[in-house]
């Protein structure tokens, strides 16, 4: 059960309101690097958990934190809107400069939103839940909640790159923290299950017997003009240590021919095809 | 550029045609977890791919090979499809237990495809392109593409279990091996960049100056009513060294409580608001 | 900032699991009528609530309240789904019935989850977060949340009615019961605010010269061949008091006909255009 | 059956073409705000209302007259649109001042559509039908009506906000105008069924005995750190007249710690989860 | 504008209600193949079109009959669901048969709509639209309109032929000849405005000099183990009568092996790429 | 099966990089007029296709072909957006025409791509394969594929009219003429299956028995104060030589005037519906 108090759980301050940035910074909301993903995420994972209760508790607890950041971050949008103009008539709406910004600014925040924060990316599309990553497998659970920490760092730090508004570059740094932290926390998991090499390849219950281990350690190399780089994935121990990289370079087809023949007479298909 | 040969990546062959796991199949090329999604993830983060030029060579080569999946997938899809009933009259539509697999398949095969495979997942929903994850960051990528290829393997496992065609069984075994190799080969290329540990966080050219670093290590507990789970993430070393893992409980919220004020005159809003 | 605690907000019971139940009642976290919809709702409305300080705090508050809605909802999921075969040699999966049953499941409950909830609706179409309809006019957001109550409510009600689970039946008689109090407390605020009469038409800030009123209080009839019903739309004072109800019949166009002339050279236009 | 006669509803007129302005008025067309979604809404709910026949009748006069709506802001956007360059080297495209206004103007005008109207939003995110609600039930049914005409007269406050063209400002004040009517319309539906306070809760065919009344009439606070407000909803008798309002704060849960136990075998878990 | 007469434009009998033919019958309303879109497409290329307003007329008045395509379609739908159970409580929802026929049912026509059309296709997913395509080109146009009629044609063929109802199949004819006749109007207008030929390639206003007309005419073989299939399209004078067929296989890249280089500093690389 | 070669199809030289050509050249990767849907659609054709196996052939060729599309322009998205500004520092972002310019880029290039392409379309929005047109019948999906390259020559030639880049005029000089061949060959198979006439109406296998044929050959003239236009379409033999065309005006609706009486006891509706 979920509960809520009245502060934000961190301080959020803008100097300069700046419309495009409102729109920029909907991106750590609504976009798939943003904190709807990762709440939700992290949410239904925790609903399928199976096996060890320790790690439920800690996605239910860190979905209930990214809530929280979803909280502040609209309040950041919200602020960066403030005074911006909603009348052709106002001063500032006759600047050009106020104009050209305003060019570069969601224009649903002005007709939609009332000058707030919405579920969209910087686009302005909505999110959609199929961003949801959630297998009830921990290995590819956890793979998928440090891309999306990974991602999200990454847009963190773009953004605040991209501003010069000491307040938001606080909170930004903020965030930038904790997705250190959350990337930190979910490879922590694997490595308390054993460490990255035991939870190889996922899922590590499959039996070997249901894979065709012929294929399962060779680089496949595509390239008709090029050889295959050399690397780590080429030779060597595999990273699970059940076998030895190599390279398959100009490869043969090892199927067949598919053809369909004939179409079903009453299926929809033209006479030439039946 | 690209270029094909006429034979399949790999044989397909289908014993009992079965239109409801043909509907499965469908999973495997237009889910989140299918082939669509990883040719055309990697071919993206090819076309981004800045410094080392290896890595771009491998996301293409593995793009290419991902498009062969998608067609011997396909094929399989439309032989399962083999011979379904088209008109009410057939003696097989009027067979109860035909008509109840019927009711489990996906009509839009009968009605829309006209017996083939499409670019939908196992509910019929279009893949969308918003799953090709590519920031132009070699971290998060290489780890988008270990989720992207832990989800199909758990994918692939699941499909293997649930259907008895040998044929199947086979083509299963080889998509289960070709999954284990790509999620090697992506963390080799992390190995190969210096290991893990020198990725983290991700993106490490992040300066630490952009990171309120006071909030980078401690694990956030937001339950009220339970102790924080303990384990690897809660003490000791950080994973990237950089820090050491702390839990903080009862959090306090550290910002203020928000407050839009008035609504501007003429901005939509009801007249209580202004 | 949000908090949590590890027990559910109501009990979850399910005498005897049924996929397709589970099926079913991701309509009620995922779907248009669902629990993610009103949480995210209210939780957009609160962060973007100017006026009445009271408003945001009630939205923020009942959004919480709703993320412990999906929250037990999908336990029942979960539940619901347990014991499901998963590999085709289980008795069960041999089991006609069963087979019958799981042909009306959701086959991604199988593939793609590991038998627990997903934020779609019962279709398996994910939610998308345009439904989240937040205008920044609090008589237009409390009108979009007792329509979301209101379809929730008829929701869960027809759940009710199709279930024979007494577990089941439990809970949803609470969720049908809070559905009452949630239709009710919206009302309210508008009450709070004057009733419904001093806040239409909504937006009551736009000044009635910018209203063409000499069409504001004329229902208009399309029909061609019938009457305009009569009632309390066709005849008397209007609701909001500033105008007289009439009827307006076979409508005459007010405007031109329509004509763009010749397309643009060089815009992409057919020679025959231009 | 449908009709059309070769005039627009309304006159449009546009003094000066304006494709920044343009962009906007699609959220008109193609936003959940705008008229593909009412046209659409009251023709699927006409569709399938079941009982008095006058409301089917009403909602399919009302669909058409959305119909013609679209259709004369369609002739709207074209016209904003009219004389926008099309080539580089055109003079105007070579003006700083029309280029920033290009930049804020929808490209697939330019690019996609020629010149004229899309059924997209002010964000070129194309209109979904999962926007029409239509459940039914009279009750939920009138309530989206009067959301979904809420939300388009605070949109067309806006858009009239922002223009000082005085064709747009004329078209505008005509919807505004419908807008009122149509919010009224739906409300007095509601009225002449035996008024708001008999449709309560909706829907009012819901067996007490179907709910859990000793939840049914309180406000539930979750917050931890703020005593509920106080107002209509908190104290007094329930709008529908069936209860008293009280207020639950501090709330304890009333379920169980959730937890799920193991997984299945071969169900695509962990080894550890198992 | 539009009107409305209270009759459907064609009789719709259901002899026995079918609610898995209902699901059916949504893709011709809510699918790519359905009336909404040809309806749309049609509706906004008519507001788009300039040049002959012949066009204009023909589009505007076939879209409005498209319309009453959409009513008979839903008004067949709610009578293939008139009766269905809606309680676990009826006879009919305990007979194994309905059962199993409810599992191949559309779920949300009991939850969602109350047992009537809804704007979604055959697998639930609602209609985008994306799908309306309307390019301000009138050969562009013509061919999507064709190009829906053929694929609206096959659909009501494969509706035609799964159905044994004999209202429906009645109600079917009645489309399938209009989809003739649709199919011959668009391309009427073709032969209208010169012929097919004259109308290629569209744009036939782009002038030669922006075409590399030396790749104009070639058939590219990719295939790395097959000659080109001969055929019309391989040899002898192009459609257009401007040019000769060839084809080229075994083609060489014309371009350059592409290298982005490093990433720039502080663009959210990692170290490692820059 | 799949190969590639490491240089593109074709050069790809941008003069002077541009990040608002680079949003509007994301159009034609993701757009619907673009080269994910063609190498897509015309993949799943292939994979589809029954009957002359020539034609499976023909379609999996130039499905190839378009990936490599997809791979230059790519390329030409990414050296448009070499040396875009990243950090408000950058003497270039301070500015004020290279901030115009960003006002009229796509943020997400930016934010979340590391300046390079992107799936979407250009206005961001992601392609979503439910535009991939496959429908098993050959007539209908080579309409199709004249559309898409119909719409693709459209956009193209736009492109080009839009840009002063020798570079970028050279690679759409040769997309330009892609166009034209795909547009030939695909309307070269019809003729090879006999001539257009001989394909209509699609599909062509329909029996005439189940259409009804009194209703194939006119035009229906819905406006009720116009006369139908006359031309090709309105007197003279069908374009399939099996009927004569008409014009049917003012016309009377053929069916009932639908009602579905009262709702059913429990169904979710209102006691006034019941």
């Amino acid at each position: 059960m979920f509960h809520h108090s009245s502060k934000l759980q961190y301080t959020v301050r803008v100097d300069k309101p700046d419309p495009q940035f409102a729109k920029l910074l909907q991106q750590a909301i609504g976009g798939i690097e943003g904190e709807i993903r990762v709440a939700m995420q992290y949410f239904f994972q925790a609903m399928g958990a199976r096996g060890d209760d320790r790690i439920r508790n800690i996605l239910m607890s860190t979905a209930t934190e990214e809530l929280s950041h979803i909280e502040f971050l609209g309040h950041a949008v919200a602020l960066n809107l403030e005074g911006a103009p909603v009348t052709a008539q106002e001063e500032a709406a006759k600047d050009p400069v106020v104009h050209a910004i305003l060019g570069g600014a969601n224009p649903r925040h002005l007709l939609s939103s009332g000058l707030s924060a919405m579920p969209v990316n910087a686009n302005g599309v909505p999110f959609d839940m199929s961003h949801v990553y959630a297998t009830g497998n921990i290995g590819a659970d956890m793979m998928a909640n440090v891309t999306a920490e990974a991602g999200g760092r990454v847009l963190a730090s773009r953004l605040y790159n991209w501003t010069e508004d000491s307040g938001m570059k606080d909170m930004l740094s903020f965030l930038i923290a904790r997705d250190t932290m959350h990337q930190q926390q979910w490879l922590a998991i694997l490595e308390d299950m054993g460490g990255l090499k035991a939870s190889l390849p996922v899922p590590n219950a499959t039996p070997q017997s249901h894979e065709a281990t012929e294929h399962s350690y060779y680089y496949l190399n595509t390239h008709l003009d090029q050889d295959a780089p050399e690397g780590r994935w080429s030779s060597g121990p595999s990273l699970d240590g059940r076998g030895e990289f190599s390279v398959k370079a100009q490869p043969e087809p090892l199927g067949q021919v598919p053809s369909l023949g004939k179409a079903k007479p009453n299926s929809g298909a033209q006479k030439e095809q039946i």
